[in-house]
């Protein structure tokens, strides 16, 4: 078989994997409250693209595959990502989550302080049916980081004094452990070898953090209509994100800005100057530029790695991120 | 020694173990994230009578005893219950837990979620660090059943409909569950015969049904000052209780309490109204006597138990929590 079916045979896999996860999903959210089961099984049938359970899945083939054995490790760290999600929304009191109205939003901030418990007991239920001790370290650390991450970005609200170094910790901690999770738990039960696990925990790594950076600078750049959010929401919110400290620390307008972002009740007039003023400071390059020093790191990553479709496909993977803040 | 200086000697004993899990709960909400530390650690150090593990710690005495071993575990069911409660506060909207602010009414319902949220995931850390593999498997099913339990009494509200099954189901799950899975988890550890485990798993059911309807009739009884809260707080909320659902049942002006208790904006004159029909109702009683009934099961569970000081403090034990509705 040549490289190009190998590699269309590949995702093919990967892609009938994750039709079977759905059916997992829906199982796993299944309860007999019916208070929350309808929102639950609304959000997951709403999509996500399921890029954590992918990225396990592909790191698991560097080792003896086997998808019974991965299957309930990729369900799990879609529902640790789907559980925060659903907490997250409490806190953002976001109305609007993939399309769907959020669950706080529909049944209230309370309801939805249980739905999301609800699905983290039922993630650590999934993993105490696994047989591999040091999966529930790995998972219940890596759970313990994404909540510092989430209090560091609701410590640093309105923070305007913020540097670049306590953003990348955040999101860091926020969103990319996530990621190399997926990598690492994958390669680590289908026993590949350390080093190989090693390089997909920091590609994982590399690539949430450019997944971040690049989810941070659509706020200011992306379309409405597909954001279902409007230009500079997180700064409304007081979250400082990687254009913003750029903008604070080189625009010639520094002092307005800090001006407005330190005001909680800034109205939509001052908002918008806050949004031209970080356009305008060449933050919005500079993030790009920055996205794409992770997308680079997180290929040199797997330079290690055999040279396999499965590899090329990690190799492609990070442009295909990129590309979504072109 | 005679019977009674072993006695106490034994109280002595587990009441120095609980001091020193004093130290592990303060160590265990040691966090870099500022915004959450002091909240939590007055939440701890403001006490709680630590009911949990010291049924783990007694239990494990009917086994090879070995403070170590249980200490994690013990350490754990604490902090089950201490993220339990700051979720609720969330829901109950509680501005007091205590004695002292709840972290919602201190930080708001977003950091609450959080706080919660990463006692959670401590638990499971400590809980991965352990080597029994079953101990997991035991906590996390006890998880989702607590946060079903939360659940149904959201589902439950201002249902004047509720029977006494879904009252008893729901209470079971809320706060039995952890009672009991607090002595079945402190006699497996320590390699008790599966007999007398499942025989504590049985009395900590019975006694925390005891101790949860004895909570609920205190609502109706208890004095301001003591718990902190006005006669009637659960019905405000909409928490429909056992006195309440016996009234609705049995007393003459059930259709008057029904009215009141399904208007979700009663006022106070009305709120006193219908306190004052579940009082005349017999439903206190009633409530008094179906704890007295689980204070006598709990006590039965254990009759297999061999006659040591051990078994003699558990036989008081549920005698001692009946005694606070007196």
């Amino acid at each position: 078989m040549c490289g190009d079916m190998m590699f269309k045979q590949i995702v093919g896999e990967i892609e009938e994997e994750l039709l079977i996860l759905e059916d997992d999903l829906i199982r796993a959210v299944s309860t007999k409250r019916k208070l929350i089961e309808k929102p639950l099984m609304n959000m997951i049938s709403s999509g996500g693209k399921r890029l954590r359970p992918a990225m396990l899945l592909a790191a698991a083939r560097f080792g003896e595959y086997d998808f019974e054995i991965v299957r309930p490790l990729a369900l799990s760290v879609e529902l640790i990502h789907t559980a925060t999600i659903i907490h997250d929304d409490i806190v953002d009191d976001s109305p609007i989550r993939r399309g769907v109205l959020s669950i706080q939003s529909q049944l209230g901030k309370d309801v939805a302080v249980y739905a999301g418990d609800y699905i983290f007991c039922k993630v650590f239920e999934i993993l105490a049916a696994s047989t591999y001790s040091n999966i529930l370290e790995q998972v219940s650390k890596a759970m313990s980081q994404i909540c510092e991450g989430e209090l560091k970005q609701r410590e640093d609200l309105f923070d305007t004094d913020l540097t670049f170094k306590d953003y990348l910790y955040r999101i860091q901690k926020k969103t990319a452990i996530l990621f190399a999770l997926s990598a690492q738990m994958g390669a680590d039960v289908s026993k590949a070898p350390d080093k190989i696990i090693k390089a997909l925990y920091s590609y994982g790594i590399n690539i949430g953090m450019a997944f971040q950076i690049i989810d941070d600078l659509l706020d200011f750049t992306g379309d409405y209509k597909k954001l279902g959010k409007p230009t500079g929401s997180d700064i409304r919110e007081g979250i400082i994100t990687l254009p913003v400290i750029y903008a604070l620390k080189h625009s010639d307008d520094r002092e307005r800005l800090q001006e407005i972002l330190k005001n909680k009740n800034t109205n939509e007039d001052e908002m918008s100057i806050a949004v031209e003023i970080i356009q305008k400071s060449g933050g919005l390059k500079y993030t790009e530029h920055m996205a794409e020093r992770y997308v680079q790191k997180a290929k040199r990553s797997i330079v290690i790695l055999p040279n396999t479709p499965m590899k090329k496909l990690l190799e492609d993977a990070p442009e295909v991120i990129a590309r979504k803040c072109k």
